[in-house]
């Protein structure tokens, strides 16, 4: 039945993250998590909420662009858009003059993750289903019919995605089953951020290991004495027996990366993620080569901008954890066609969660992965980290360092109109505060 | 002497080139040329200009996003800022929060290269040289300085590119001369774009050859028949012994690309330019193990985010021709930075000119690179279209199909006012003309 979207609306919000070193790694100092809020409103009163995540400045500038597409989705009939979503995202990405400020990538790439993000809150609101639940359910035709393939058909068609996902419905029912009784693992970053000291860290640590948490992962790349110290720390108080990861953010020129790494060896580490340049499928390649004798895998992706770099890292060997993140990428759409190329080139799933909102997002895509794509949770976890979470009307749930499957309707993003009222930049109640207290100045 | 920048204007330009069909290709069909346009001012009353170039829609975007800079550039000493240009350019690429948006790539790259830009116009106006002749005269230790490094390192380091220009130094006089005398190789796109008539191509391409052109490029990647059918007439015209291209403008799979080039083997293609999406590095490198045996070579870059993907492209055998373009990556300092590496990997370096201003921008960086990094013309020329350079004070001169070394000081890109006043989107007076005549609507 024709529902056509009749408003588009976007806020501003900005976290003052930032004041308490929160998110602080190699590369970003003094990140305040931000999003572009979206809401989709439909001519029957449905509406879909979506968002891109930022580190603040700047967060006015992915606001601008998704007005700019703005004209492309309102007036559109959502039954047809769900119809070939696919086609629908084309559309977004490839509009014929807005394509050459990517294309497919950055600014404009992170706004149209934002909006259909939104369709498809849309989508399982309209259903009566958690996202994820959405996604286990449709056909595979219909779920490919989600997907752009263009320039991804040579490592993979949609005739073999299809095949994929049919050979996968033995067990779908018992997977789904699993998922509630015991939820998806996940891995914390909270305890061991850049600019947190030594006691922090045993402190947040032995908290988490008394939720239930047995991964963690540590931010490197500033000082090599430094890291040994503090993954000498983290590794004592988690225990020898539990898996550790370290980040570095980009950081490293490529021999760099791999001088340092093998410093680092005696923590026996899972991975290295982001060791040198988002961009670099080849350095990354050079990287692999060199660690993943010594144990260490090369996982990568949270700024990486579009399946064409993923097809890329995945085949030629140079990621062996791929770190999905629901609006780096063109949205959910993108996201489900890497999971089918990881899928295909055997590399397991590992969600970039975090900031504000990502979280709440991704357990989404995991839960599905394991349900309908991969069956596997060997190598798999999502990433976890504590902040912002008091925001949402249906937050992530965290059992026994596990993800719990999401029950209500839609991507579990809705925002509560208190957060709006505050933290709004630059009027809402908190930064009216800030600001008059000259703790923040306005630039922009 | 301390000269600070004062102020930071921008305007978005737009010039309605889509009623024309010029510019039109596989995957631009409507392209309005437009550009955000920058003007420094110092406080000693030096100013510089600086532009970006678009398609039309989300030029508004780019101007924002200059915008959002604008407090790292004023108040700036641009002394201090030619000293150390290199950690200036890093300071506005890596800004601690907004390098999320990239990072280095898209809207907010085009933004740096816009700002960027500029400055490099102010410091050649300030030594009274046209751009190529100050990058010419600069000592290659100052050269160098004005590069950032990063994530290139593993294949080329300051030591390397200094001794690169050291070694240059012999014959660079000569080579001056015989810019001012012959100037250096151009090739024309503007006879054969992809909505023009067999006639409009035969009629351009004879005037063409009339004012000295021997080197043609023809977009391709619509209907196979019609590219034989256009790539026959335009090859009969020019006669057997010229240089003839195709451009896809990233239509093609990578399989699809090889197929149908194959197709184009008895026309005698110098290179298919494009031939998949701008990103796959690994896929232009299968394209070009397939085609170079058929004596087609790949070129690309006009869509190349960075020297990132480019260090990738040129050291890997993926890229025969190396297209840079002025302000798609972060402006002067990051096209420095590629001419040199696509020098240690023997690559030659043939610009993008066209839509508005990139022909005026590049000409400078292909005497630059003649003169003191290259010293050879051997598959070397600038793209040539001719549309638009009337509303430039300084526009590029073409004589005998080569482009001349500009004289005035700077960089060639100040607009007349004349031209500021007709095509500010959307008050500009041609803009309110086809605004109230219903020619263009207000969309943004």
């Amino acid at each position: 039945m024709a529902d056509k979207i009749k408003s588009l609306t976007v806020l501003d919000l900005r976290f003052p993250t930032s004041l308490n070193k929160d998110g602080s790694d190699a590369m970003n100092k003094n990140p305040d998590y931000s999003c572009p809020y979206l809401t989709l409103e439909t001519e029957s009163g449905l509406k879909g909420y979506g968002m891109t995540f930022t580190l603040g400045r700047g967060n006015n500038i992915v606001c601008e662009a998704i007005k700019l597409l703005s004209h492309l989705v309102v007036g559109q009939d959502t039954s047809k858009i769900f119809a070939d979503f696919g086609s629908f995202w084309r559309s977004l990405t490839s509009e014929d003059q807005i394509r050459w400020l990517g294309p497919e990538k950055g600014v404009m790439h992170m706004a149209v993750a934002g909006i259909v993000n939104a369709l498809w809150d849309l989508w399982a609101k309209k259903e009566k289903k958690p996202l994820w639940k959405l996604l286990v359910d449709l056909e595979p035709e219909q779920l490919v019919a989600t997907i752009d393939f263009r320039h991804i058909e040579d490592c993979l068609t949609k005739e073999e995605a299809i095949e994929m996902l049919q050979n996968m419905k033995v067990g779908k029912e018992k997977r789904e089953q699993e998922m509630r009784d015991t939820g998806f693992p996940a891995y914390t970053t909270s305890c061991a951020w850049l600019g947190y000291s030594e006691e922090k860290i045993m402190r947040l640590c032995k908290e988490a290991k008394a939720q239930g948490f047995t991964r963690f992962k540590m931010k490197v790349g500033a000082d090599l004495e430094d890291d040994k110290r503090r993954a000498g720390v983290l590794r004592d108080t988690m225990g020898q027996d539990h898996l550790l990861m370290v980040d570095a953010n980009q950081k490293w020129e490529v021999p760099q990366a791999i001088a340092w790494m093998k410093e680092l060896v005696p923590f026996r580490l899972t991975w290295i993620e982001e060791p040198t340049s988002p961009d670099d499928v080849l350095g990354h390649l050079e990287i692999a080569k060199a660690l993943n004798p010594l144990g260490i895998g090369i996982a990568t992706g949270e700024q990486c901008q579009n399946r064409i770099m993923f097809k890329q890292f995945l085949k030629s060997g140079a990621m062996q954890y791929c770190q999905i993140d629901c609006c780096r990428m063109g949205g959910v759409n993108e996201v489900l066609a890497v999971i089918l190329l990881a899928r295909k080139f055997k590399v397991p799933v590992c969600p970039h969660g975090g900031g504000v909102g990502l979280c709440e997002y991704i357990q989404h895509m995991s839960m599905f992965d394991y349900i309908a794509v991969s069956g596997s949770l060997e190598n798999r976890m999502i990433e976890y980290t504590d902040h912002l979470h008091e925001h949402f009307h249906h937050p992530c749930e965290i059992k026994n360092g596990c993800y719990m499957p999401p029950e209500a309707p839609g991507f579990s993003i809705e925002m509560k109109d208190t957060s709006l009222a505050d933290y709004e930049w630059p009027h809402g109640k908190v930064w009216q505060r800030l600001i008059s207290d000259g703790i923040y100045k306005l630039l922009d």
